[in-house]
């Protein structure tokens, strides 16, 4: 019987193809062919065009039993690379410096052995290719809405993680990356004559009193148990020492885990943009962008999941690290299904494993592929192969 | 013919008179007694229980001409007199400690010349006797109210000032006095325990925000050209260290010298706790008492003001001093009629004439009685008597 | 064999008699002359006054082997009791309003069926009884520098918990209670004529501004993945209206669960109170006080009593609840020694079991004390018995 | 005798040469070697590159008696005329959009009358006419330096002034125009990840804070019967809205009218930010640059320009506006010598003279130079002519 050892070689190869031909998020074209190509090379049935560019395909097992699905992401950013590997992307300015071309591979390899061992499975698997997952509002919102988990009982999903040792894996119960929202304010005040105040609204005396009054936020109004963060990245306003500026802009960040404490913390910022107006005479334009939500792993799933990985690569390979405050749409998946996403680690000793991801220097070991596609096809057997 | 100086045993007479038994403001009941007894003993035509308890004489001259009217306060303070005079406050608690006793004896001593010198007037002199000058709303406004003031064609006041040597005499153009405004805001929120902000309003903090938002309107909303003061002189708020305070309570003084001044900055503190109530979730509970106008002395009858002293007491007696940000209810009948308010100087070598107004030592040299009366029938001579 | 269930009618007796007579913290005399009593009766070897009040009793087994403590605190709250049980307080103003009754007669309890069951024992039992743990700095701390903890390997505590379910206990490894610290800091300014700021410093403003400047440690300084609390709860200043606050005070306090947050809360609001002295003109006077520290549950002894909860009450009986904010001062033995407390439900469906600790109402179904002395029980037996 | 009148013309050539060409502050060439030129030909002692770039004539009476000076300034401004009168500016991009062409021409006027009649004179006149006043740190204080003042006793200087009517003159007692200074503050914190605030030092808080507690400086440390503004006009700070920004820069501008209160200001502004590093971990880099002092006209001269004004245009001439918060560098003549400096309207029913000064479109009517030349004549009367 084939084993995932034996198919790495392919694995490789699909994964440095995708890396010398990275395409931006909803900008995949050649992509998706490539991945629908190797799937129909299968034999399985495989729809493209899912939610836009995803690409879907089904393995039928010869019995009954319940659906699970995988999914990787498969789009690159606009980071121009500087490695000098043989695989280095022929797209400028174009990189896939966060491993989407390596979890794509990764699921290739799996659904290659997993197609192969078809007899033995009770059950369905979807495997879910995702296009756009580095921009919001993401692809994972509209291939749910095409219906791509339709009919699944448990979905999976892994990323590789640089700063983490391969053969490690980490992974947590419950809330484990952030709800990234965005927001600008406009803060419309009335310009003038910077000796005559009494004249004017002045719009970075307003602005000033509105960062101050966000810090009540995280200090005042979120249960002190729970996480989140407010942040004001930009404040921008005037262009003369002696002129009162007609208008200020902040712009910054929230991140969240809950999605009560988003929620309310989107309402305390409108409140208190609200109460600006009425305290300050100025009118403000807010633009408030809700990003990916908080990505919550499922109870039963994670202990699942983790069991695997110690019995796969040892009793102290499952690290159960805090959650992080970044973002991934694999959280919508997460609402509509039990299921987990966890972190492969990817970095060993060769330096050029170390580089953080969105560096024009990423890249990882690629034997992480590998421990990828062992849980994929562990968690296939404990769902689908009669113990 | 009797000259001021002849009747200045009986000025001096009736001051310590009226000096041992105060009244506080709208109490007054033997003072007005005492005042109209003098008058009606001139032959004067008088009327009582104006506005209340004020008194009002009228001396018609000989001829026909304007119409000018004086006016002197009689009421007195909370005050515990300290001083061992002979004349001291024969009523616990209550003193004349601002000279008002004085205001009195001194127009009751204009009063007795100029009618004397009746045949030489042309046109009438009304002398208004008020009461409760010390306690807003004050006895002005209901004195006007009640018709002192018909057909009165110019005012003019005076009031002794401790501090201002004897011999000077203060007055300027403009205002000269300022509005005296009071709030009291209530900040309700919602107390708690002190570890779980989350499900309370905290109050503390909302209060601080408007202490520090207040600043904004002298320093951003007021005419720089402009003066005007805005301070908050109590915060409360809170028992336990531990527990999140219920409800914040500030109280604070507003001065300012010009009417739309005045109003605009109650309409901003009242739009600045609008706002804390939308961005905070409180409740602001305000409440505003406006005291007395702003004193604006008028150009012309200020100019012949400084003439007359100049003439009176020597070129360097005029003292045009700054405007001062305490309030006198004067400020009433300059709204009305054309007219002007001086101080004049009581203070002499003796300590005992150097105690600030209010004080349980205050006391005058009444030589200034003297000077007030002089200039009071100077400017009589002014309008009434033929050049 | 004696079992438990046998001893609980003397539970029940010292747990009332001790209700009956409670004493304040650090006043404590005739309670520990009774514990002491108590453990004499049963034979052991029994110290008083250890770090002033506390008692300590040994029981030395047969065998050697290692020692395990068990703590018991027992002094009361100065709270009127409003219950009208037989065993109400008889000392008007005091009452045993936390349980600590209960603690107490529960260990008595477990160290009468430990005591006959000498001689299986492999080891030492300490029996830990400490006074003043409602007020800082609290009886642990003396009772330790004293030497109660000397040899000791591994030590365990139990409150009982109102609103927690009778059969259920709640414990967490990890920062379980929090790092109670609180702060008094007066600002000196210099008071003044309401209208003449220019001559004052005014302590209102400066005290608004060093609140809103709190806001920023939980915002802004503090690990958005960590817990803590910064609250105000005391804003006192100024007596009139328009007379500018010669100082302000302020009281608050800081709730943490890492000694190097809470460490760096104080430096920080020590920092802002600098920032304001140099910014403001005034001086402010700091009284810092470090309540106790936060209660950390050891990692492998609260997996032990988990363990054993599950054993003993049911699979579903281990309740893993989030830290909470309140404050004990256990924590300082479990900075010395590992080990764990835990919390176990005192609440049926008699609604006089629902009243909230520190309520005047407060009482618990004495089940509980049975529930506290098996799992004591279970952990001796696990450290001591060979199995 | 010649009169003003006659010479007007030449005035008027002059004036229009000068428009034809332009030059900027402190570049200033063919403008003093032109004005030389004119003095030298009235058979006047003239210096040149008096402090730089100035010229000083000296005209010495028959007799002996005081030094009067009179200042003209002569440099243009970096605007593009839009005018389209027959001499409009050759030079692009420079502009006398100010008038000070005029002022010279007037005393250029000025000298030759007062040349002629000599022998009247008893005493000398000084006649300054100064490069660099646009643009501080100005000509004034150079020359000053270089001795233009030596042995002066007086010192008078006008302005043509547009939105007042010709034949009116705008000059008012005490300070009349503003110290205008200049700040920057650069505000360094520590950049980071914008879920990460414990890991930098937030920039934009800290210049938030910054800008309110500015707001305390008018609001509670200028005395309130004094003037002042403090404008923050320009607040720059982050690039991305999920970054913590790095650094915060502000500018700003501060007016005052003493100099007492300049300076109190300015270290107030650096009290605050040494506040703000101490509070909140940042480092402030501050540029304090000190423009022009406030211009304060003297008592005695102002009375006299006073009353020459109304001798000469009429009772009603005399405009004694408020003071204005622009800047004038004349201030540093009257730091060191008695004097006046007044404002001459130049404004008539044409609308090409409504421009306001500094516009494209600045225009005046010229015989406004008639009026500044009629009273510097009669000043030199005053002082030098036997009466």
């Amino acid at each position: 019987m084939t084993t995932l050892q034996d198919v790495f070689p392919k694995i490789v190869e699909w994964r440095r193809h995708l890396h010398m031909h990275p395409e931006l998020s909803f900008e995949e074209v050649a992509t998706p062919e490539y991945i629908a190509e190797k799937l129909e090379a299968l034999g399985l049935e495989v729809t493209t065009h899912v939610g836009g560019r995803g690409v879907v395909a089904k393995l039928q097992g010869k019995h009954n039993g319940p659906t699970i699905a995988f999914r990787a992401d498969f789009d690159a950013l606009p980071i121009e690379e500087e490695n000098d590997t043989e695989y280095v992307s022929k797209n400028p300015g174009v990189m896939h410096a966060c491993g989407h071309d390596g979890h794509t591979a990764a699921l290739l390899g799996a659904a290659t052995i997993l197609t192969e061992s078809k007899d033995q499975l009770s059950g369905t698997i979807v495997f879910i290719f995702q296009h756009a997952e580095e921009l919001p509002p993401g692809g994972a919102k509209e291939m749910i809405a095409d219906g791509c988990l339709d009919d699944v009982d448990y979905i999976f999903g892994a990323h590789v993680q640089s700063g983490l040792e391969l053969g490690k894996v980490n992974v947590r119960q419950g809330p484990s990356m952030a709800a990234v929202d965005r927001f600008k304010i406009r803060i419309q005040g009335k310009g003038g004559h910077g000796a005559m105040p009494h004249t004017t609204v002045d719009s970075i005396v307003a602005g000033s009193k509105l960062v101050l009054d966000l810090q009540q936020i995280v200090a005042r109004r979120v249960d002190p148990m729970d996480n989140a963060v407010v942040t004001v990245g930009v404040f921008e306003a005037g262009k003369a020492f002696n002129v009162i500026a007609d208008s200020s802009t902040i712009q910054g960040t929230v991140r969240t885990f809950k999605p009560e404490t988003r929620k309310q913390i989107e309402e305390d910022i409108r409140g208190i943009a609200r109460g600006l107006e009425a305290s300050n005479h100025v009118t403000c334009d807010i633009d408030y962008l809700n990003g990916y939500p908080a990505l919550v792993n499922h109870a039963e799933e994670t202990a699942l999941v983790g069991s695997l990985i110690q019995e796969t690569f040892g009793e102290d390979a499952w690290i159960q690290g805090e959650p992080v405050l970044g973002g991934e749409d694999f959280a919508y998946y997460l609402e509509e299904k039990p299921g987990c996403f966890f972190h492969v680690g990817s970095q060993t000793e060769e330096e050029w494993t170390s580089f953080p991801h969105h560096h024009p220097r990423f890249d990882f070991d690629e034997r992480a592929l590998l421990n990828i596609g062992e849980l994929f096809l562990k968690i296939a057997h404990h769902y689908l192969v009669a113990k």
